[in-house]
Formats: C-alpha cells, sequence, structure tokens
C-alpha cells in the first residue's frame, strides 16, 4: 500500500453537504432539498485562491483520486490525473471533486428518497441540464467559503458544465480548461443517445422507472448501452490495435456465443457497468448532454453566447477522439477568439479516441501542467 | 400507374426453384433441401450471355425492382437502379435477383418449416457465410441455363458476395461489380454488429429463437438493432443537413419523449422495420457479415486470396460511408492490382453515407452505366 499513498492523494472520504434551501430548475420544476456528495484533495491555501473544481463526465462521480479504504481495487477515475505531483498537482492545488445531482450513489438523484412522498424519486426525478448542475456547484463553493475557482476542469460532459460555468459565473473561476468536449451535440451523438435510453427504458424490468421497487434493474437496457457507448469512447483504430478481427477460440465456431475479441470485451464493459451504475441516471446524464447548447439563447451565435465570459481558456483534444473530435473543439476556440477571450488550444495527437483524455499522453499532461502551472503561480501557491 | 410501367419493370413476380439436392455449408451442416425465390427483369438473350446476377445486403430480398401489384406502395429495394433505361439497364440485360438463405419471407430461412420436424428451424438454422450463399447462387445459375453472368453486382454484403464469386467461380462471371463494401469487417463494424445482436437475443419475447411458436417477436430488440444500423448508413453530415438539432415540437421539453426530429426518425425506422424483417435473419446477416474474410485462408493476404479470379472489376465507393469507406475500397482494388487483376475505381463524392448505393448520384449511375454499356457491348445485347 505503499506505493499508493505515494503516488496518489492516498485516503479520502466523502463528505456531504446537505442543501434545505429549495432550488429552481430549468425544467421548471424545484428541488426543494438535497445532497451534494463531494471530495476534497490537497490543501487550501490561506488566501482561498488555488481550488481547483472537477466537473465529471457521463459515468463519473464525486471518488475522482485515491482510495476509500486499505483494500479498494481501484482508486477514483482520474486518478491518474489528480494527485502529488500529478497532471492536477496536489501538492500546489486544493481540488473539489463533486458527484452532481441525478447521479448514484452519492448526491441526490433517482435512487434517492423523496423527501415529501417516502418513495424513490425513480421516474420523478426531475430532467437536469448542465445550467443546474452549475447551479448546484455554485452552492458548494459558497459552502466551501471559495470566493473564485482557480479553474475549473473537466473532460467530455464535464467540459460542457466548464463553459457553462464560465457563461453563468463569469466572476467565480479565474480559468476554464475544457477537454474533449463540443459546443452541443451533433444530430449523430443525439442518436447515439437515444439509442441508449430507448435500450433502457424498453427493457421489461425499467417498469416505467420504478424498478428499485420492483427489486430489479434494467440490465440489459444498461449493458446495451453501455456497450454503445463503448464504441464512440474507442477510435476505429484503438478497436484495429487493441482487437482486430482476433477470434477468441482462435478459430471460427459459427455460434452466437462470443467469437471475436471486441465482442468478448464489449459483452464485460457492459455487464460490469450494471453493477456499479443506474438506469435513470444514464438516461438523465444522456439528456443533459442532448440539451447542452449555449448558442441556443443566442440564434446560434456561439462567440455572441461567451460574451460575458472572464476566464481565461485553455482546450484540449485529441485527435483520435471521433466522439468529440478536434473540429468540435476548435468550433469552441473560434467563437471565444471571436468574442474577444483568451484562449489556448492543444490538439493532442493521440490513438485510443474519447477516452484519452483520462488517460496520461505526455503532450496531454504536458500542456495541462504547465498550463497550471502558471495557474498556481498567479494563485500564489 | 402508367408512370409507374414506364419508368420501372413493372408487375414481376417471384419464383421459386426447388433444390431437393442437399448442400453442404461452411460450418458443417448439411441443408437436405431448401427453396430459392428470385426475380427477373428484362430478357435473356439467345447466347445466353446477358444475364446479371444482383447480391443483396443485409436488409434486402429477392424484391429488387419492379411492383408485386397495381397497389404496391413501394417498389423494390433497388428500382432506383435497376429498369429500362437506369443504371442496370433492363432494355440489355436479364437481371436476376434471388433472396438469399436465411432471409425471411423468401428463399428457406430460420421462419421456414425443417423438412424432417414440421417445426419452424428458428435457432436450429445453420449459421451461414457468404461462401453458402455463393454456392446456393450458383445452383439457381445452373437451373436457369446460364454459363457466365455477364457481371455479378453487389452493394455492401452484396459487394461481398461477388467478391466471393470471383474467387469461388472465377469462369462462371465475366465481370464482377463490387459497391459500397470492404475486403472484411473492422473490429468497430464487428462491435455494431454484437451490440444489434445481443438487443435482440436479450429480448425477453426471442424464446432462445423460438419466438414464432410463443406467437410473438422480439420487437424492441430487433428495433433497437435497426436504429443503430441507421447510424451507421447515414454519415455524420447528412444527419446535421436532415435533422441538425431541430426540435420537433420547436422548444425542449425537458422529458423523455421524442425531443429532437433525429429521434422521431430513428424510432419510426426501428419500428417500422420490425414489421417487416425477421430477427433470427438478422442475427444470420450479422454473422455473415462478420465471417466474410477472403484472405483469412492465405494468411491475411488479400491479392494472394484473388489469386484465382478472372473477373474484370469495377469497384466503387462514396466519400461519404463511414460505414465501409473509401479507404476499404482502395484496400480491395489494390489487392486486385497486386495480383494483376484488372480493375477500375470510381470513388463518389457523396454526403448521404453508405446508403448512398441505392441512390442515384450521377457520378456514380454514370460510371455504372458507361462500365455496363461496354459489357453489354461485349455480351453482343
Amino acid at each position: 500500500m505503499a506505493d499508493r499513498h505515494t503516488h496518489s492523494v492516498g485516503l479520502v472520504e466523502p463528505i456531504t453537504l446537505h442543501v434545505g434551501e429549495p432550488m429552481a430548475l430549468d425544467c421548471g420544476k424545484t428541488l426543494s432539498q438535497f445532497d451534494l456528495v463531494y471530495e476534497t484533495y490537497g490543501t487550501l491555501n490561506a488566501a482561498r485562491s488555488n481550488a481547483i473544481l472537477i466537473c465529471h463526465a457521463l459515468s463519473g462521480n464525486h471518488h475522482a483520486a485515491g482510495y476509500h479504504n486499505e483494500t479498494d481495487a481501484k482508486p477514483g477515475w482520474w486518478d491518474k490525473c489528480i494527485g502529488p505531483g500529478k497532471m492536477i498537482d496536489t501538492n500546489r492545488f486544493f481540488v473539489v471533486s463533486l458527484a452532481n445531482l441525478g447521479g448514484y450513489n452519492g448526491s441526490t438523484g433517482p435512487h434517492s428518497l423523496h423527501p415529501e412522498t417516502g418513495r424513490y424519486y425513480g421516474p420523478d426525478f426531475p430532467v437536469l441540464t448542465c445550467g443546474d448542475w452549475v447551479r448546484s456547484q455554485d452552492i458548494l463553493r459558497d459552502a466551501l467559503d471559495i470566493d473564485q475557482w482557480a479553474a475549473v476542469v473537466g473532460g467530455s460532459l464535464g467540459g460542457m458544465q466548464v463553459m457553462q460555468w464560465s457563461i453563468d459565473y463569469p466572476d467565480r473561476l479565474a480559468h476554464a480548461i475544457v477537454i474533449a468536449a463540443a459546443p452541443k451535440l451533433s444530430a449523430q451523438n443525439i442518436a447515439f443517445n437515444e439509442i441508449a435510453r430507448q435500450a433502457i427504458v424498453t427493457d421489461p424490468e425499467f417498469h416505467g422507472g420504478r424498478y428499485y421497487e420492483h427489486d430489479v434493474v434494467p440490465r440489459r437496457g444498461l449493458m446495451l448501452a453501455r456497450m454503445l457507448g463503448h464504441i464512440t469512447y474507442l477510435s476505429d483504430e484503438a478497436m484495429r490495435a487493441k482487437f482486430g478481427r482476433d477470434l477468441r477460440a482462435g478459430r471460427i465456431n459459427y455460434g452466437f456465443d462470443v467469437e471475436f475479441q471486441v465482442e468478448s470485451y464489449l459483452r464485460y464493459q457492459g455487464q460490469s457497468f450494471v453493477d456499479r451504475f443506474d438506469a435513470n441516471t444514464y438516461l438523465l446524464m444522456t439528456k443533459a448532454l442532448d440539451y447542452f447548447d449555449p448558442a441556443y439563447a443566442t440564434g446560434g451565435d456561439l462567440a455572441a453566447a461567451f460574451a460575458p465570459v472572464t476566464a481565461r481558456f485553455l482546450v484540449v483534444s485529441f485527435s483520435s477522439d471521433w466522439r468529440f473530435s478536434p473540429a468540435r473543439s476548435r468550433e469552441i476556440v473560434d467563437a471565444l477568439v471571436d468574442a474577444g477571450k483568451q484562449v489556448s488550444y492543444a490538439e493532442v495527437t493521440s490513438d485510443l479516441g474519447h477516452d484519452d483524455f483520462l488517460l496520461t499522453l505526455p503532450h496531454y499532461v504536458n500542456s495541462l501542467r504547465g498550463y497550471l502551472g502558471r495557474v498556481a503561480d498567479e494563485a500564489g501557491t
């Protein structure tokens, strides 16, 4: 365990912030009260100027780094990038990572009990947007008595929340770091999400979202949704390099059991996801992705949407990412430039696809480390 | 109806060839007897030298052109391209289009009765390969007393059968026309197929493939499979042009009903497919796609696999096709060139994606029309 503790933030414990005040949501509904679960890594400096907020992606949660106990098999989801001396350096920064509303095993979500009825929220949990998440994240900021984040950082759906922060609370962040994201989903992105949702809601064990009360889970639907996600997370080249057309048994069996290695991989990914994720949460997360479109209010003019921004941006994309390709990141960069904002852009040559943002390609790590080093200097940490 | 008859082959009638001889299959099993259903368009010349065989793709069947009755809402699946004066000109050619073994509502398949047991084949129908299909198509050729096809033509999975023909029966075709195909599936292609299959086999109404006997169909699974297929048939650009992020109700509803036009389109495509296609057939077709790999026997050397070929090739690809991109067609062309074969190649600039092979882009039509004109001259028709 010594190694773990040296190279990671070590043992961490989730903290719960109970919010007793009602919060209005974009859908028109209100959450009368809710919990936000978060973790922190590193130390807040005396000036309270070195805090970084991490926004998570579709299947993320508050547990971004370190271990929950000595026997944990795996660390947090972004442990490769957050820790002492790592890309997001906990020797210099105080890192805050929360679970978004609507999630599973963390902040209040469909699997929580409705305070008025005592029943599981299930399908009654309101549909959420990136705007709602950022609003709740700002409540956490206030509770932590942090006047301004040194940076807000996120990949994929997390990067969308970063953009939303920069527009909705311009004074509350000095830097915005948007990784492997897009300014809005394409029709094809929405199509993938819709098929995943249909897989879930047509599963007979979905029970209109009330499966908790039937003591079942829509395993098949959630499994298919995750398998589908994996196609978009990995590049075609990565799949070729990883699996090619390798046969699992070394020869063709002419049957419907697993034949190619890639089938085995996908089934495993799908099945293991079911044990750690919630179908209603999956629905909510994909809807938030679909809805994200900051330029909707400005008639499609993204530069106009960025008008209020004061944060300086770092935008990062990966050449092999076909879910949110570099072209999508350049749309963000171009709009920021057109709006007269300060933005740096790194396009990282990569092989693996969208999931590269979770890993540690040197050009990626160096870009963020260099940028964040200057952010830390500026924060006096 | 006059217009229909002028611009199409008019009313056509399917013909059934009953094959009483057993046929050995690649999987090691044997079909003791089977039916092949086909249609013909145009007239066989006296020299019997002007016959073209059409090989169909995943969801195709024998009904490629014309109408079955005066009130048919739709003509055959390739009616835009087959007919008097069309790309495949029935004024000059005798066109033969059959339903492949394993299909639905045509040749013998899972929905047929097993001659020994009297039960539906269902999951007992043997797994098929392009090699098996071509073997059965050669039986039809023989029954029609055609010594050599002037050309064998197919798009997508149909194009794979064309390649198989050129390797397995080199003397039986003068020309091979391979459209929007690939020399084998990539890991990503297989991944899409596997998810479609998992959607079907995990549907509780699949009943291990014996759903006919339960008087149900695995609607949900087949619907998801088709929705998924449609993502790969349309290019991202085509989806953008067709749907963009258009909202169906003109505004966001914050719910799980159809929100974006693309969702509506996909649900419609999925649902209407269920009424005209069979889940067991879908499984078989995707397996045949996965298995196709003529270079498997030559250790991955496609040029070596093409060694027996005597047919002259035309290979056509579409720039916006991301299911089988132009790069995949160029692999075929390069291997043919390396093998010293005669091959023409047309890369058609297109917007719509894989499905462009069913349509009539001028460069596409002109390429095929020009090529087939020379084939017709050569055939003396």
